[in-house]
């Protein structure tokens, strides 16, 4: 028999703590950014598969197929379509890079731009994984509050002005300014005018986030930031995630050469899945625009699904809006609850849900917040899990206070 | 208009220089792991898409599928029975973690275990990939000495013993055992034994890689490190890309839970593509076995091909063995050829090469030498290749001597 091999002392530094083995999905899943699984295109996933393999398989054979670096070129060109018709971006193919997920995204933006100890400003409610990355960097994230409308402008610059009379240069301002995650604000074009000029001005590069853009109910959307900048000091992410499915790991960076050239300097993976991206852009090409608009109405019927088994079951005690798209909730409780330990309490009841401070640079701000992802679960389920989490939540803090109604409680 | 925005004071320090734009692949594509394009399964990959998304397309709303974070789980099952029958290990499909590609599993692995200034031990021609994530990674990769069956183990000690008197613990011995890269060498069983008895002693992991190992003409092979280990002290890669397909971006870590907890604990990429490991999974339960060895026969002639090709053009100054697997041929050319600026050269004739000293550490001992791969190009076109190739060594550093003769002035 071998002997036991002690690998700890060989760790590197500031190593996180192992994952936990995974057990299955909760029965009411309102974590994450999973979607509606009767909206995944089946049938014309498998169309398009049989298609572009017949037609381009032997392809598979070398590195990044016939396309390069940049990633399967027709999918570039799909996007290149979509990006003008939809953002508003004028972009070449070549001004766009095919990543693993937008998290790869991230991480390519984060490794151009930050060394540890550099600051950014973000939306003070923001991507949890966002948030994570750059606490793993070192780097000093600021949030900025947020209002209807996404970022405060005036609260934007006080902080430049502060920051730069320490001295200190942030590297960029992260923002998800269509659907914000998880407040759900579509930031307007006069403020974005304004946030590009503040940005211009202060020499800090803009990184938006549009990964949840494509679904909002009525279609009506603002320029993207890196439109309106006709793409100076602006880089642009986004993702099939939302809109097609999320186990599929295709999203993309949209930059100048100049900038696009370097990101694509640091990506050392020799390219991302190529049938992922062949099989998407197979269907994409025919079916998107099709596609998200049904996705989109299944997605609000399910929001206002989960709205009504909130107010029915937290009464008063659940201060939430309506956002007009995406995949998320934010919803405040009553002050004295604490939404990781419900979060917990929950997940022992088979509910997951996001804890605020998790979602935000606010710990106290967010303490008695959390964010439910509506899409995956059907709307019985969303009910159903909806009347747990009143239990454990009156169960653990005492709020809501009337009891489930009658209906609520046949489930 | 928007005003130009100058990014590059916003860079982070020691940000590699841009990529420059991808124009096609050369005529004669020698470089990479390209591979045959006639064996790519296509087929048999279409209809494994038809039945797999059929049978589970709509699990794709979830993130990893219905498989948690450690990949798509069938495809786990079937690494664990295949490698059990190739390698001998003997694992759990929760002690696998897919990748995307086995380029994930080294960043991965170098996260879990390395800071700025670690030192690690690898074999002195390796994998240039490997060789520039540690460059970039600003850690001492020292290398050791290569014989025919692959890391000297005296010169290993040897190297061992004079770090630990400077005080010097290194982290990981980097080794690929089974068809070495670029030498091709098969390391035997009784010098695995003693690898192994080495790292234990000194509490180094080893870091085990077999891209390669399904590709060896006979199927013949000794047991991994990893099996031999019992998994003790070891951390184990692999990947589809040399045996299905380059452009699908799959791989694995095999590692103790205990070592692969902390390194999914790292993984924050929401997962590897699903299309990619369902697919994958689906043909390799069917085909694998049958696709492999067929696969194998074409590229064992593709390199004779490629070694007769080069005695006929270069005569006695190109010097190289008979490799019992992979893609690669490792040549000695005489000592006054600089394969950097050959493979400039070669390239501007349509030939492209992977010098030397990008796949070694000895960069004055891999000043002549380069390798080819000779997976990819049809025999007729390595054939062609290799004259055009000998044609431009000699006007560069007039050898070889002879000039080409009639059969291949022919070409």
């Amino acid at each position: 028999m071998t002997a036991p091999f002690d690998f700890t002392p060989l760790l590197a530094p500031g190593t996180p703590a192992p994952a936990v083995k995974w057990t299955g999905f909760p029965k009411y899943n309102f974590i994450g950014g999973h979607n509606d699984a009767k909206h995944v295109p089946v049938d014309a996933l498998i169309a398009a598969a049989t298609a572009v393999l017949k037609r381009e398989g032997a392809t598979l054979a070398t590195y990044g197929l016939n396309s390069g670096p940049l990633g399967y070129r027709p999918l570039r060109e799909f996007l290149a379509g979509k990006l003008k018709g939809h953002a508003g971006i004028e972009c070449a193919p070549d001004e766009i890079l095919i990543t693993s997920g937008s998290m790869q995204g991230l991480d390519l933006v984060n490794s151009l731009l930050l060394a540890r100890g550099d600051t950014v400003l973000i939306e003070q409610e923001t991507y949890g994984g966002a948030l994570t990355k750059l606490t793993r960097l070192g780097v000093n994230a600021v949030g900025i509050p947020l209002d209807g409308e996404g970022l405060r402008l005036d609260l934007l610059e006080q902080k430049l002005d502060e920051l730069q009379a320490k001295g200190v240069k942030p590297k960029y301002i992260y923002t998800i300014p269509t659907v914000q995650n998880p407040t759900g604000a579509i930031m307007g074009e006069a403020r974005r005018a304004e946030l590009l000029k503040i940005a211009a001005k202060h020499g800090v590069m803009i990184f938006e986030d549009e990964c949840y853009s494509d679904l909002i109910w009525n279609g009506q959307r603002p320029r993207s930031l890196y439109a309106m900048a006709g793409g100076e000091g602006v880089i642009h992410i986004g993702s099939f995630s939302k809109s097609i499915a999320p186990a599929l790991r295709v999203g993309y960076i949209v930059a100048k050469w100049e900038v696009l050239g370097r990101i694509l300097g640091l990506k050392q993976d020799a390219g991302s899945g190529a049938l992922e991206q062949m099989i998407l852009a197979e269907f994409c090409r025919q079916h998107f625009a099709d596609h998200v608009p049904k996705l989109a109405k299944t997605l609000a019927a399910k929001l206002q699904t989960l709205r009504e088994a909130l107010a029915e079951q937290f009464g008063t005690a659940a201060e939430f809006g309506d956002p007009p798209g995406g995949i998320y909730l934010w919803i405040k409780l009553p002050d004295n609850v604490d939404t990781v330990k419900l979060g917990q309490a929950a997940l022992a009841a088979g509910v997951s849900l996001n804890p605020g401070p998790e979602w935000s640079t606010n710990k106290e701000h967010a303490r008695s917040r959390l964010r439910l992802c509506f899409a995956n679960p059907e709307p019985e389920t969303i009910k159903q899990g909806v009347a747990v989490l009143a239990e454990v939540c009156r169960r653990e803090f005492g709020v809501p206070l009337r009891s489930a109604n009658v209906d609520s409680a046949k489930t």
